[in-house]
């Protein structure tokens, strides 16, 4: 049996998805277990720690592993994982030539590239928030000097080069596959953020994505993406 | 022909010492073009945007590629197209069971978990020094409080994960290869700018690290790894 332990609002939502992917392709079953969020701090609750000992979500556990290496963690091993093991006709995941390079690519620079500018921009801004009042102008300040620096260098360019690959293509590469779930809680994050400018084809994408059958049934599931 | 194009003192070292080590096993053979950092804002120069759209290191050209495909970006897709494409005793990455899945793990943490609060730390350090004066002791403010919450719940909840899976293993994966490569790099970034505190396993495993040859031949190529 697999167990997902999903974090509400978080970037687990991605292992739901695959998983509803996997379910509607293969008649794969998994069990969902959803755990809420602090509700002062928004942070993931102590009891994740529990499970393993980052502490943060998704982990899945599979009992189909040896026992004592049951229990994963990271986003994209996960996913890595989940579709060596049962997407047995790799209908989510190309394996050579030019679609591995680009699905192997998104894969690592979601949470390579363009999470780790938009997580930043998160906290500096919760910071902001919650420096007593006489500091938070300079607070902000120093929120919005690191936010412009990352924001032209990091996260303007990510989503540049994101536009320009989408041309003429549906998917990262090609058909609809990991990389696409990988990528798109970091797009869709930074959209709900900070907005994405006018970018039609990243746009286009995300609708693709959100049209999906999988997609639509890890909404009924686990519920909404953001909170 | 084989180019990597490699910032100093960046984390492009690790693909430095990957192909120092592909060198050593297979002989094989790359151009190594070393970009100094702007000497003022220690940032990456603009040349590396002509490149590749994201101007960050690693970036590497092959010209076994089709043409118009053959430049690639982010480290971690660099380190599995040279072990997938010049590795092919697979000395340095397993493919199938547990090595595989601590393999992909560790491959995906080093940049998914390790990095991003460490390189966040950086930053808002250098933000708190640049503050004008009647402003530093809120940015220093911000920096502690950030820098504490994240050092409690990421940095040091990694670092004992990885202390504790070293137990009884030379290498993360068993034997040596594209993982601790990844890893190594965030590690040691840690490790400069905040101590490890004390981690025997950690501290001896980095030692492995830097005395392997193919180590010890890219710092004489690149130079050393931090500034």
């Amino acid at each position: 049996m697999i167990v997902l332990h999903h974090l509400e609002k978080s970037r687990s939502f991605r292992i739901v998805w695959l998983l509803e992917e996997l379910k509607l392709n293969y008649g794969l079953d998994y069990r969902l277990h959803i755990h809420k969020r602090d509700a002062e701090t928004f942070l993931a609750p102590g009891e994740l720690k529990e499970l393993h000992p980052m502490g943060k979500a998704p982990i899945l556990s599979d009992d189909s592993l040896p026992e004592g290496n049951q229990v994963l963690a990271e986003s994209a091993l996960i996913i890595e994982y989940l579709l060596k093991t049962y997407d047995v006709r790799h209908l989510f995941y190309p394996t050579e030539g030019q679609a591995w390079r680009d699905y192997t690519f998104w894969l690592h620079f979601a949470e390579g590239s363009l999470m780790p500018p938009a997580v930043m921009y998160l906290i500096l801004s919760k910071a902001a928030e919650k420096t007593p009042f006489f500091a938070r102008f300079v607070a902000r300040k120093i929120r919005d000097t690191v936010a412009k620096v990352i924001l032209s260098g990091n996260i303007r360019s990510a989503l540049d080069l994101l536009e320009s690959s989408l041309v003429g293509r549906e998917y990262l590469a090609g058909a609809f596959g990991g990389a696409d779930i990988q990528m798109y809680f970091a797009v869709a994050a930074v959209q709900q953020r900070m907005g994405l400018e006018n970018r039609p084809n990243i746009a286009a994408w995300l609708a693709r994505c959100e049209e999906r059958a999988g997609f639509v049934h890890a909404v009924e599931a686990s519920g909404p993406v953001f909170g």
